[in-house]
């Protein structure tokens, strides 16, 4: 069915209805949802909120060759539910604004919004408004997303110390490693549980909420990044926001084995993804020394992956890697639009 | 400046730094602004908080030849600051995603930028936020914006009762009609007085904050919607929401007398943009007939106009318009995509 065959509200009516299955927590703090000017929500009075904003546009941020529709709303929704993870936040309310190609069937958008309800009730959130407009462009897809934080505890990443050890959550350069396989080696045979590991890291990433409730929980975290543009970019941000000197072991970056699998059968360096790859959702940050182990615990009871890669050296702003014998500068360098 | 000669970080840089003065109660409730993962909010306990998004797209809502780049921006943030005002809150925080196209120059988008700061600084809100990306398509402005309403106090557009009277704030048609000069009468010879009002009717609304804060004081106020989409659009929506049949007069429509000027110029019934134009951002709704001497009073200390249109009459869901000796359905249609 083409858009303009059901109009603008129908079509309203047919997106918001696949969002409305909220089994696991949802609508917790929606006192007005979708349907009015604005939706109304309560928030808790010991907890700050923390509010991000994200666009995906088609044929920069992802091609309908590389994923599918229903897993670009779940990617979509998990890369802002990602960043309240990084916050130590829990995610609760998100709008959605969509910029629909006329070409496109009211199917295909339902999968879309089909995928962002699935992402939405893994973490128990709740979409409570947005927008549906047209666009001569290619479709855009934005989502702001509100969370709640305790107060005063949000995590940022402009407070590392000298002296705080480096963590990350969970292996890294899967999701380029994914993007590889889907765009450059679509023809390599491949185990199928490798190529299934790929292609999940590539469009399904879990977005790390528990880790940043563990981390503010802990009150031993002093800075924390979710990795959207790569390792390197984030440890920079951090660096240069606390204005500290970080120094990382490559071989202590964690890479998945279906990765290390598919890196040696084309030629690849894997750390190249880990470093600048980016979208792998997992968290970086740091963790004070003496406290490293009470966190360490709190990750080992809820069976999460916690992995030191590194330490804060000094005041300054920039970062290096233990490669081998040698240490050098790690490259500022990410997913950046413009460049 | 060609946005790829400053990169992305650079293009952020420049663009925030146009957000920064907020002379006007700005930053009221900001823990963290522009510059980590996400921003972090803090609201008063006795608040609830409204949330509302809006995308803008070149060719659609808006073109190069219709309104500046400056007044593009104090626009989109007034629309998102109207939803705000429709529900008797007081916005607060935004987040901006913008989607470029590489054409742009950078200084274009400063403009943008200072627009939507010259609106913030109008209502004392911050932006907290945001996303830059870039497109192969249109220029595209999302908004999400937040703010404060007392608790339980968020005027709906669902609670309208039979026996209300039915108001708007202000005059309509304005926004239709300088865009009709714009687009259709460019070389009409008009008074400068009536050009420039139309110009400034359609390029630079004014959000009903105050009016909306007066109507949710008034506890007398049982719905409430803003002009974004026409008065048919809006009353519509309210009868429907509510479940309610409602009555307006024609000849109490309040029309500016420069927008009747003009429609006397060029042979257009000025009704037809009041009720199907949009985008005046007036607010219409209802209140109690027993307690509108308590909300005209309110509104006459503050200056603020306030106009009885009509009336709810019974339970149903329709609306009709007296003109002259008829009364006749009020057709259902407004500004829609995909229409």
């Amino acid at each position: 069915v083409r858009i303009h065959e059901v109009g603008e509200f129908g079509l309203i009516d047919r997106l918001a209805a696949r969002l409305r299955h909220a089994p696991n927590g949802g609508n917790t703090g929606v006192v007005v949802g979708i349907g009015d000017d604005t939706a109304v929500l309560r928030y808790q009075p010991d907890h700050d909120i923390v509010a991000t904003t994200d666009a995906l546009v088609e044929g920069v941020h992802f091609r309908e060759d590389t994923i599918t529709y229903h897993n670009l709303g779940f990617k979509a929704m998990a890369a802002s539910i990602s960043d309240i993870a990084a916050m130590g936040g829990v995610p609760l309310h998100g709008l959605i604004s969509i910029a629909i190609p006329s070409r496109m069937q009211v199917e295909t958008l339902e999968e879309v919004y089909d995928g962002v309800a699935e992402m939405c009730n893994l973490f128990g959130c709740t979409v409570v408004g947005g927008d549906i407009v047209k666009t001569d462009g290619p479709l855009l897809i934005n989502i702001a997303l509100l969370g709640a934080v305790q107060r005063t505890k949000a995590l940022l990443r402009s407070t590392a110390q000298v002296g705080d050890v480096v963590f990350v959550t969970g292996p890294l350069g899967g999701s380029a490693a994914g993007l590889a396989l889907q765009c450059e080696h679509t023809d390599l045979v491949l185990e199928q549980s490798v190529r299934e590991d790929l292609l999940r890291f590539h469009e399904r990433p879990i977005p790390q909420v528990l880790a940043g409730q563990l981390l503010v929980q802990s009150d031993a975290c002093t800075s924390c990044n979710d990795i959207s543009d790569g390792l390197a970019n984030e440890l920079h941000e951090i660096a240069s926001a606390s204005g500290v000197s970080i120094r990382i072991q490559e071989e202590q970056i964690p890479i998945h084995p279906s990765v290390l699998q598919f890196s040696h059968r084309i030629g690849h360096n894997p750390y190249e993804w880990a470093l600048y790859g980016g979208e792998d959702y997992q968290l970086v940050g740091t963790v004070r020394k003496h406290q490293l182990e009470i966190v360490q615990t709190l990750f080992r009871e809820k069976s999460l992956p916690f992995y030191v890669i590194g330490e804060v050296t000094n005041p300054g702003s920039d970062v290096s890697i233990v490669s081998g014998r040698s240490t050098v500068p790690l490259e500022k360098r990410g997913y950046h639009h413009f460049r």
